[in-house]
């Protein structure tokens, strides 16, 4: 099936097999810090896992990595000229900060304390996103290794970010002000999954995301639901009405216009996803839930690849602690984020929010909302030349294995450097569904990793030719 | 205006201002210990209330005070016979539990280290009901000195339980068990209050309340928003999805059943509240509220006295830090509670509730609801001469002012006592709405607690002639 030599499969393996023992060190090394970026008290550590990147890649051999700074959290550029003048240009995008996560939350093991059960590397940050950033760099020694070269076939840029995990507040400044450096004419962005350990797949597009806090304050302070209650307005009450009123029946956002512009999804493409063996007991198996609800007329996939959503990520009011306390309580708050589809524009769906919710809240509640940065949906055509080449590189990593077509529900940054770079966005990513991104328990395939890998090593050749 | 002389509402204020300091240091003493019955880590402080309590009794002149055990909280009962075998008995009723507190909900000082300032006692339990119990104490001894009598003119029964707090689910079954020995031709309660500092008032009624905690569990841990979001139920959407509703667009409870039964207002009770001085304005500073809102066609002291109400007292679910967290949450919980007024049973409505949520729960969503044990509302007939005696009794402690009648939207065990002792109850408290029960800096007035002794201090002899 595959167009390349068998050798070119074997030499890349070869190399990789000899590497790879080291390679897990120093990822396991990297996962030990923890980056997380939603928590001011871990500021020190992304810094730290950004120094520490710096020094491995200059170790790996890119002549060029710097530590940007940031308005927040740093982020980490690295550059290796291919020395081809007419070599194009790819920057590979990923982030380097984490989820939080603490033992509590259901953990094994500790988070930031790695450990290999089973051929799976469990710790936070293993397949979201570090372990998919760290495959390029042995990936990229596999590629001098299979080629000969002193330097990639392409001018080989990275750039890994540190607030990914936080909305990427600062990621479209920082590229803007890099504009000039990170010119590229194609983004490979690895922070997606694919579709199972035995279908591999290429991601075509992301959803988007705008999140905001919501305060709502009632009483100055908590006050008796006996003396009280009934009379006044309650602000959890509020709260919970407003997560009520965002969805209705067919659990359709009732936000105005809400839904102007989504590109909807074509016949040819509701058949494409159609086709995936796509098993709901082992979605749902993966989802740890036990039941589907989502908008009315579209299937679970199509639900999570291509529809915007309103989530309740957060809520919380009044008395929370063991027993009962009979109160209205003083305030409550809500964490709400809307995924985007390609079409939406976040700023608008933010002042649509912001409309909605001032209309709903009565008089004698008070309400204060923040939106935090948000990121655009992305959508990459099926049909171009660096996506194919991207499908080729990855069939050779998978034994010639048919590479299908999936989206992601999740989000990144990549619609920003599509925007500020006009170069189109390439993903290649080998997390799996069962990985528990943002979850306990995060875990990366050793196997998978190793693909990505071997996909990098192929891949820096042939796109060379598919951009020229 | 009175028709007690003068000289006996001196000889009593005489008495007062010779035993009120070493009255005061005694209730401090008391009020330092946190007998929240609520959390279990409190359950010794509870205890040594208790203890105290009863030391103090004996100490006051009760022949009998004793700790009665529960399968909770220890409860405290002293007795002190008249003498005289036709004396009616009177059962007074309080608790020497308190809500919790912690001094970062927004106290000023330390809750359980009591401060005067400005004619006011501050700290958890002064009006709610540690002050109010014992204003009994000296309330007793003004009596004695008032009558040159060396034992109450009625058999003077006191039971001050330790789980008024938390829903007193084991009051009935101690009532029960006790029933021979709390045999009593009236209670008295004193976990009430008064209109306001100018307008003395005797409560006829209290709500009663049904409170239950909802478990709704979602996905078996936290799951990324992105890759799942907008195909599985959130656990926190339908948490609030309830809470929403929860009532119509008239603030009425939507529950089947809900209002069945209930004692509606006649035109001379809704004439009768409609005279009482009200404003909303210093209501609403009462309330710290900034707003009213509650059932369609009802004012707001009739909402709050009247009628039935469903409340959330607390919410959570998901991700509640700093920063935000894209997950769909693994569960949510809510706290409500539903004020009852004559009429109504809370087992009926504790059905009512568990079929409307259980029907409401969508497939993929589990939940648990349990009850607490309820407390049923109760009502005082206007015309009882025991109400009477209540209301002289008060006239003369408040200088021959007309004693008003309220209701309170709160709720107590007076109704238990009601059902199984089959004797009227009649509410004597001196709490003003100012006082913060169940908020941040609690507070009695202490011009106020001593009006409650002074009451107290006439009550005995005046009530030995209504009962006989």
């Amino acid at each position: 099936m595959s167009d390349t030599p068998d050798s070119a499969v074997q030499t890349v393996r070869g190399y990789i097999d000899q590497h790879r023992a080291a390679f897990l060190d120093d990822l396991v090394e990297w996962l030990r810090i923890p980056s997380v970026s939603a928590q001011p008290a871990h500021a020190p550590d992304v810094r730290r896992s950004a120094e520490w990147l710096t020094a491995k890649l200059r170790e790996t051999g890119f002549p060029v990595a710097e530590v940007w700074e940031t308005d927040g959290a740093p982020a980490v550029y690295a550059e290796w000229p291919s020395g081809d003048p007419d070599a194009p240009t790819v920057l590979v995008y990923g982030h380097h900060d984490v989820q939080p996560a603490a033992r509590e939350d259901g953990w094994e093991t500790d988070p930031f304390e790695p450990v290999v059960r089973g051929g799976r590397l469990y710790a936070r940050g293993a397949a979201d996103d570090k372990g998919q950033v760290f495959f390029h760099t042995l990936g990229v020694r596999a590629h001098l290794a299979l080629t000969g070269r002193s330097a990639p076939a392409v001018n080989l840029k990275l750039l890994v970010e540190g607030e990914e995990e936080s909305g990427s507040p600062h990621f479209r400044a920082l590229v803007e002000r890099h504009r000039d450096r990170l010119e590229a004419d194609a983004v490979v962005v690895s922070d997606t999954g694919m579709w199972s350990e035995t279908t591999p797949t290429v991601c075509t597009g992301l959803r988007g995301v705008a999140d905001c806090e919501i305060e709502l304050y009632g009483p100055d302070q908590d006050i008796h639901s006996g003396a009280f209650g009934g009379a006044v307005p309650n602000p959890a009450t509020i709260a919970a009405r407003l997560v009520a009123a965002l969805h209705d029946e067919n659990e359709r956002v009732t936000i105005p216009g809400f839904y102007d512009g989504v590109e909807e999804l074509t016949d040819s493409e509701r058949a494409l996803i159609a086709e995936l063996p796509f098993d709901e007991t082992s979605w749902l198996a993966n989802a740890s839930s036990y039941g589907t609800l989502g908008e009315a007329g579209y299937s679970t996939l199509e639900r999570v690849w291509a529809r915007p959503t309103a989530e309740v990520n957060g809520i919380g009011g009044g008395y929370q602690g063991p027993g009962g306390k009979t109160i209205v309580p003083a305030s409550a708050q809500l964490k709400l984020s809307f995924r985007l589809v390609s079409g939406q524009d976040p700023y608008v769906i933010e002042a649509a929010v912001r409309d909605w919710v001032a209309a709903r809240v009565p008089d004698g509640i008070r309400h204060k909302i923040a939106f935090g940065a948000p990121t655009r949906p992305c959508l990459t055509p099926l049909d171009h030349p660096a996506l194919q080449a991207v499908v080729r590189s990855m069939s050779r990593a998978f034994d010639g294995a048919k590479i299908r077509f999936t989206r992601e529900g999740g989000s990144g940054p990549a619609a920003d450097l599509q925007d500020v770079l006009h170069a189109p966005v390439l993903f290649l990513g080998i997390s799996v569904p069962s990985d528990g991104w943002h979850a306990p328990n995060e875990k990366v395939e050793l196997d998978l990793l190793l693909k990505g890998v071997e996909t990098a090593a192929h891949l820096w050749g042939d796109l060379a030719g598919a951009l020229r």
